[in-house]
C-alpha cells in the first residue's frame, strides 16, 4: 500500500451506516486511482457488505472495533469509550497508516476524537469546522459552521486565518477576501466579541484582505471569500439555506407541473433543468474539514446518503493531497511573530 | 377621518425614503378602503411627491419634522434626536391619532423609539422582531430576527408566548406548535440559555404546545408554527434564507435559458413560472412586526422596493384591525399566576 493513499474510515457513524458508508465508498471509488481504505467499525456487519462489493473489498482492510457513540451521545461519554470507530479512525491518522479520515457520526464525538489523537495546531485554541457554500460566484468557505458553540474575538481571529489559508489551498484564490458575520454592516453593530475580532482583524498586521462585516445574505451571494461565525451561528446558516433550497426547489417543481404546458414546457428544458438538479443536489456538497488539527479530518453529513458520502470521501482525499495543512500552519506561525499573537495565545 | 384605519408612516426611513415610501403607499391603496395616512418626514420632500399622486395625497396629512435618523445611526444617537420622523410615527399610535405605524428605518432606532413611545406590554423585558417566514406548510412565525441581539432563558420563554399568540391571531391555528432554534434535535444539544429556555416551556404549566429543539432546515420545512431564537441568529437565519433564495433562483434562471430549447420550454411553463416568480419575491414577504409593546409597530426592509414597502403597509393594518395584541397580553397574563412568572419577571 506504499503509493497508495489511505483513507482512513468510521465505518459505523451516521444515520444510515454501515450501509451507507460502504455504498458510498463504491461510488466514490469510481474514477479514482490509488485510494484504499481502513474500515473501522463491526466486522460482522462490515463484512457481508463488503463481500458484495469485491471492487471496495479488494482495497480495504476491516479494522473490527466494539463499540459504536450513538448520535446522542455526549462527548464526554464518546471519549470513555477507548474503541468507537470513530476514535480508530483518527487513531489511524496520527500513526501515519491513513492520510485522511472521515467521519458521518456526531460531531461532538468527532471533535473531541480528531483533537484528542489528531492535537491541535500550534496556536489553535479550538478547531473549527469549514464548509465550502456554493455561490454564483463559485464556493466560498464559511467556518465555523458547528465545531463549537461560542467564539470569542481571539478564536475568531483564529479561524478568520485558518480559513483563509484554506481558501487559498483549497480554491487557489491568491488572497482570499474575508468577512465576519454580523447583524449589519455598519461597525458598531454586532455584540462584543465581533467587534473586537473586527478590530484585531483590521489590527493585526497579518495583511489579510480583511473587508468588514457581511449578512446573512452576502454568504450566498459569494461578497467575499472567507466567511468568519461562531459556530452556532454558522451552523443555523448552514441549515437554513440546506432548508431554503429545498423549499424553492419544491417551488420550483410544483410551477413546472402545475399544468399540461408546464409539464411540456419542463419536458423541453429538461436538460437545463437536470443541471440545475445536479447543482441543487445536496449530496454534491456534503464535508466539513476540522481546520487546525494536524490532520486531515473531514465530517459528513450524518444523515447524508450513499452519494454525500462519496462527496465527503473525495473531500478527504483532495485535502490530504493538497497543501492546506502547511499554508494554515504557516498563516498560524505569522501571526505568533506578530502584535496579535498575545491575544490569541492568552485565550489558549 | 373617524371611521378611517389611520396608519402612521416614517416616511424618511430606509434607503430609498421617502421616494419608494410614497409608491409603496399608492400601490398599498389599491383594493384598499378606509384608510388613510400620516406621513411624518420633510415636507419640502414629501410635497412635491405627493403633488404628483392625488390618490394619495387626498388620503395624507404630512407631519413635518426636520431630524431623520441615518441607517448607521445608534439608537442612543436616535433617542436624543427629539423630531425624528420615525419617533413621530410611534408617537401618533401612542397618543390614538393612529392604530399601526410602519417604517423602514434602522431597527435599533425604531426599536428604542417603539419601545419609548408605546412601551412594553407587561410581563414584557424586550420586545421581539417576529417575520412571517414562508414554507411549504404555509407562513410560520419566527422571533427574534434582530431586535435583540441576545437573549436569556427568560426572553426566549416570553418569545414563545408571545410568537403563539401571534400565530393564532394571525394564521388563525387554534393551537400552534413551538420550537427551539438550535444546532441539534437532542436534550443535551446547544448552550445554556436554549437548554434552560426548554426546560422553563416544558416546565411552565402554560399548555403550550412545546415540541422541543428544531435546526435551520426545519424552519422552511415548516416542521413547527413557532420557531423562537435569539435575534442574532434569527437575523442571520433570515438574511441567509433571503440570499439562498436568491441563488436559487439565478440557478433556476441560468437553466431555463442555457439553450435555445430551455428557452422554448421556459416560454412554454410560463404560467407556472410567472407563480414561482410571485411566490420567490422577496417584497410579498416583507415586514416584521415588533411584538410586545402597547401597540402596532411594523418594521419594513431598509433596502425594500415600492411593492415590499405596500406589503409592510399592509401587514400593519392587518394587524391593527386583528385581535393579536389581546391575544399576545392574554396570554402574558396566564404567565403571571404561573410558576414561570417569578424567573420572568426577576429577569425584567
Amino acid at each position: 500500500m506504499a503509493d497508495r493513499l489511505v483513507l482512513s474510515v468510521d465505518a459505523m457513524g451516521g444515520d444510515h451506516a454501515p450501509g451507507v458508508v460502504v455504498e458510498g465508498l463504491q461510488a466514490f471509488l469510481k474514477g479514482r486511482e490509488n485510494v484504499s481504505f481502513l474500515l473501522h467499525g463491526d466486522e460482522s456487519r462490515l463484512k457481508p457488505l463488503l463481500d458484495a462489493a469485491p471492487d471496495l473489498a479488494r482495497l480495504s482492510d476491516i479494522r473490527h472495533t466494539e463499540d459504536a457513540i450513538g448520535m446522542e451521545d455526549k462527548p464526554s461519554q464518546a471519549v470513555r469509550k477507548r474503541t468507537s470507530s470513530v476514535r480508530r479512525a483518527s487513531e489511524a491518522v496520527k500513526n501515519g497508516e491513513a492520510q485522511a479520515s472521515v467521519s458521518a457520526g456526531n460531531t461532538g464525538a468527532l471533535m473531541a476524537m480528531s483533537m484528542m489523537a489528531l492535537r491541535r495546531m500550534d496556536g489553535v485554541y479550538r478547531p473549527a469546522m469549514a464548509a465550502l457554500w456554493p455561490t454564483l460566484r463559485g464556493r466560498i468557505v464559511v467556518l465555523d459552521v458547528g465545531a463549537n458553540l461560542e467564539a470569542d474575538a481571539n478564536q475568531l481571529l483564529t479561524y478568520a486565518i485558518m480559513g483563509e489559508a484554506y481558501a487559498r489551498a483549497i480554491r487557489g484564490v491568491k488572497k482570499p477576501t474575508i468577512g465576519i458575520l454580523n447583524v449589519g454592516s455598519e461597525e458598531q453593530k454586532g455584540h462584543e466579541e465581533v467587534r473586537r475580532a473586527a478590530e484585531l482583524l483590521k489590527s493585526s498586521g497579518l495583511q489579510l484582505d480583511y473587508r468588514g462585516f457581511v449578512e446573512g445574505n452576502d454568504i450566498s451571494e459569494g461578497t467575499v471569500d472567507v466567511v468568519v461565525t461562531d459556530g452556532f451561528s454558522g451552523n443555523i446558516a448552514l441549515k437554513t439555506a440546506e432548508g431554503t433550497a429545498r423549499l424553492v426547489a419544491g417551488f420550483v417543481k410544483e410551477a413546472l407541473t402545475s399544468s399540461v404546458l408546464a409539464k411540456a414546457g419542463a419536458a423541453l428544458a429538461s436538460g437545463g433543468l437536470r443541471h440545475l438538479k445536479e447543482r441543487m443536489d445536496p449530496s454534491n456538497v456534503n464535508g466539513g474539514v476540522l481546520l487546525g488539527l494536524n490532520g486531515v479530518s473531514v465530517k459528513s453529513h450524518g444523515g447524508t446518503d450513499a452519494k454525500g458520502f462519496a462527496t465527503a470521501a473525495g473531500l478527504a482525499t483532495d485535502l490530504a493531497l493538497s497543501n492546506f495543512k502547511d499554508e494554515v500552519a504557516a498563516s498560524l506561525a505569522r501571526v505568533r511573530d506578530m502584535d496579535a499573537t498575545d491575544a490569541s495565545e492568552t485565550a489558549a
